[in-house]
């Protein structure tokens, strides 16, 4: 049985994270450090794949360099509109909203909805009130976000724990300017968002090639080195003219992350003591 | 190259189809060969899969004896939230919407945003007015529904035209008595709607759970005899316990109809001259 583990991601870009300057990237690397470190803690003391991802991925959430939850980028009307999905690979059990900007941290909204089993997927208000109903703590300024948002990506994490099991969470802003009402990849369950017996996927980059691709769903469903699996449904992304990257790990232990267009934030940990954590593509990738 | 062809549903109910009248029976029956019919001409006439699924579809938008359009079902709260998808097996184009009550055909809002490129999925309030401002008629009586429905089932269709081309639609009311915000699986590309190259697939029932399985994106890469893997992917929604049907067609020509706890309500025709339609066990089935 492989040793637990958590991969992460901070979002992929055509020039961000190359043209950022050595402050901003040293910044975004101490982030994911934080997010990556806060997940492998909660695999360390026998938490479960759920624990780690939505600890990791509210560290994310917490940080304004990142494009979800507190960071997340305003709509062309000014708005905050955040998406996120949380998947069990042990039980399918799956919770996603859309449109919401009223939670402190959509991941954990997610994670009770997740919890009550049904609805799985909400969007707008009514979202933000079950989540509320269900405990999710409200940001503290709930008007729009005071500041302009320097946020790169969309925020991902990935788990295997000491049962083998898998999970995969997504949280996002959706894209800068967006249209109001727009749902991207993240919380459509099988496109942004997979997790199984066997793989665990979230995806960053043009939502909607990753929709028309289901590219989550397809890649968990892929045989072969998961690495190869990857870059083939990257260049299914690519052949419609996008961008975009995406991290997975496979129950055996196997984990990689890839990008199409431009460069994907990315860390990990094993328990076995392997770490690691990098913008572009010179620096340190999973393998 | 097979010739071209239509096959639609009208939803799946575990009592609804064998408990009605012989008059509700006779009415459904009716109205599902209306709508394979309108896709049918529109096919004869050359028309696309999508001018054919989304003529099949608007059919059963205007029928009230349907869950969808102008005959969805209410929410707990009283309200019509409608969802619908459409997707290009030729193009893997797509639109979505969730969460609307001002359109007298959500399909006919997903085939405007199709045409548009993106955003492929959109919720509530701002996917009315995406589709309102792309020419989309409002219902005569935007409030409520006037009279309590009696709908049964979801809607969708499947084409195959003389390109070979598949498309695939979907449109629903969602679950009566459901939470405001909840999203089923219809609008959901890869759960309820799907269509490629090879497989258009539309699904019906328990939504969470064709969500959680990804049904219809996982039928359509599945090999094997469509019966068989139709049955298959219905068997994963039975195991999380619930009910559902769906319909699927190949670009080979293949076309089946399945239901696992209860009745689908179907109706099919090839350019060869082939066509009927059922709604209980005894009745034809597509083959």
């Amino acid at each position: 049985m492989p040793s637990p583990r958590i991969l992460i991601h901070g979002g992929a870009s055509v020039a961000f994270w190359r043209t950022a300057t050595p402050g901003i990237r040293a910044q975004a690397l101490r982030g994911l450090a934080a997010a990556r470190d806060a997940g492998a803690a909660a695999l360390r003391s026998g938490g479960s794949a759920i624990d780690a991802v939505c600890a990791a991925v509210m560290v994310l959430e917490d940080d304004p360099l990142f494009n979800a939850g507190t960071g997340g980028v305003r709509t062309s009307a000014g708005t905050l509109e955040l998406d996120a999905a949380l998947m069990c690979g042990a039980t399918s059990r799956c919770a996603a909203i859309c449109g919401v900007n009223r939670l402190l941290n959509p991941i954990d909204g997610c994670r009770r909805m997740l919890a009550e089993g049904k609805p799985v997927f909400m969007w707008g208000p009514h979202a933000e009130q079950r989540c509320l109903g269900l405990g999710a703590v409200l940001r503290r300024n709930d008007g729009p976000v005071p500041v302009e948002s320097h946020a790169a990506g969309t925020v991902g994490a990935l788990a295997l724990d000491a049962a083998g099991h898998l999970a995969a969470a997504t949280s996002t802003g959706g894209l800068a300017g967006k249209l109001p009402g727009r749902i991207g990849d993240s919380p459509v369950i099988g496109a942004g968002t997979w997790a199984d017996h066997g793989c665990a996927v979230s995806c960053t980059g043009d939502g909607e090639l990753f929709i028309r691709s289901a590219v989550a769903h397809s890649l968990a469903l892929a045989s072969g080195p998961l690495a190869v699996a990857a870059a083939q449904q990257l260049s299914r992304v690519a052949a419609l003219g996008g961008m975009g990257g995406l991290i997975a790990l496979r129950a055996d232990g196997s984990l990689t992350a890839a990008v199409t267009g431009g460069d994907i934030a990315r860390a990990w940990w094993t328990a076995d003591g392997v770490s690691g954590d990098g913008l572009l593509a010179g620096d340190p990738w999973p393998a």
